[in-house]
């Protein structure tokens, strides 16, 4: 059981899947007393005041985080050097800023350059969680559930910042994991960024097709779920595309010569070399999915 | 409500998934008086037999269609050429013969070669439907159920040898839709057989990586939905995409190309370019959905 945690006030910027079912998992565990709301829309804030995921709701960042006991990012990453400049100089002392953004490096460079003065209170966070679905109405408590969130304290962020955050991510049920910025970003790109590059160009290729709908019609549960993550939020993901930028073109480079590799294979109709590389292929991912299941 | 049918002998060349369903969701219909199931390995066979999916098993597929009235192919379309060579001398006039092999053209043209004097009684299919597990295990009765199973006629096929194989789909529960080989390949070179090498290839080169085992511990639903296929029978799948080279070399084409252009667009930063087209990735898989929910 993690300690109890008694928050204050929480001011979650970007009340979507991620910072909504955030707020739903803390208020569940009756470790927050007050939920601020920030967001661009008066759609989604409304929705997220009507589902009870937050008790106030705001448009202004810098407005919000006056009195706040923890701020949690959560805006697509592209927003991240906005938000943080607005918030700057009007967050109290003791403070403590989290994010949840997928990418870590940039992150931490537009912290280092916009939160300069709060950065012993800033604890650099990724959950790895999400479904293909955004916005507040997708959000629920118990998303975050035996997911690991991965933080990544500078060297200035204080030991009592980060056990704040690691406290809270365990309340929602999370495993805490530490890494460094370059090796979370590199892993990201890997298992997660680049996939939702396959999957929306695959998707993109078939629906270009003039018998698109035929073709949709006809395909089954494979397809349906090599594409699922295509369903994805466009804005976060271009946003966590160029943040990751050099980790993702390098995970691309390797997937593209894999892909020549079984392109000649085919070429050359060598059933052998092809089915040799589908084994490797799913002799790695039998033993990856035992492994889970320990 | 399909017609009442009544198999008396149905010989299933292949008792894995697909052949092994086809046979229990006859018996359970009471379709079918006996199953003789053919495989290359007594391993499998006496799974087969154990689990009453067949009634009786034989490695010789010559001597198994003696006294046939169905005959489903059910093996890789590899070895399409050696099964029809086999059975072709043996065949009782009367006896309709069905395959289920992932392509068409291919398996058309070796039927033209091996089994030409029983081409009125040959209807070419292909049930799309699967799991990513193989084998006589793998398969249970409901596996076609609401599922297309595709039949491509040869205008030497007799129409009642076209009724029989449809009525024994529909008993299975599959709606039967009707294509011609070049757009059945086409078409299934997009939905199936690319998706497979996007999944296959996206395996290997994470598991490449020298913290292979961290990365892999670190994803979460969006890659293992991703690779789901990527658990699929390498021999089954390596046939495939040699058997329908030229159709997956014109998607597989397309894809690089897609690919190519969402990697410029990232080595660019244009997030709004990227945004654009992940916009219409995500709009595509919408429409899709809302017409497969219809």
């Amino acid at each position: 059981m993690p300690a109890r945690l008694n928050i204050g006030k929480l001011v979650v910027i970007g009340t979507g899947l991620i910072g909504g079912s955030f707020a739903l998992a803390l208020k569940r565990a009756r470790a927050v007393r007050r939920v601020v709301g920030v967001g661009r829309t008066r759609r989604n804030l409304a929705a997220a005041l009507k589902l009870r995921i937050i008790d106030e709701a705001s448009q202004d960042p810098a407005r919000a985080v006056r009195d706040a006991d923890l701020v949690l990012l959560a805006m697509p990453v592209g927003q991240m050097a906005a938000v943080m400049s607005a918030i700057a100089p009007h967050l109290p002392p003791h403070a403590v800023v989290t994010d949840a953004g997928s990418t870590k490096s940039d992150v931490i460079a537009c912290a280092r350059r916009f939160l300069g003065g709060h950065l012993a209170r800033f604890v650099p966070g990724h959950p790895i969680a999400g479904t293909e679905n955004s916005g507040a109405e997708a959000a629920f408590a118990g998303l975050f559930r035996e997911r690991n969130v991965i933080l990544v304290p500078l060297r200035e962020t204080t030991a009592v910042a980060t056990r704040l955050v690691r406290r809270a991510w365990e309340i929602c049920g999370a495993r805490v994991v530490k890494l460094d910025a370059a090796e979370h970003d590199a892993i990201l790109a890997g298992v997660s960024h680049l996939p939702h590059i396959v999957a929306y160009a695959l998707v993109n290729v078939l629906a270009r097709r003039p018998n698109a709908p035929r073709l949709f019609g006809l395909s089954a549960g494979g397809l349906r779920d090599t594409v699922r993550i295509a369903g994805s939020s466009p804005e976060m993901w271009s946003d966590i595309c160029v943040a990751n930028r050099d980790a993702l073109l390098a995970a691309l480079e390797d997937y593209e010569n894999e892909l020549e590799q079984m392109r000649a294979a085919i070429e050359g109709a060598d059933a052998a070399e092809l089915k040799r590389m589908f084994a490797q292929a799913r002799n790695a991912r039998e033993k990856w999915l035992v492994k889970k299941r320990r």
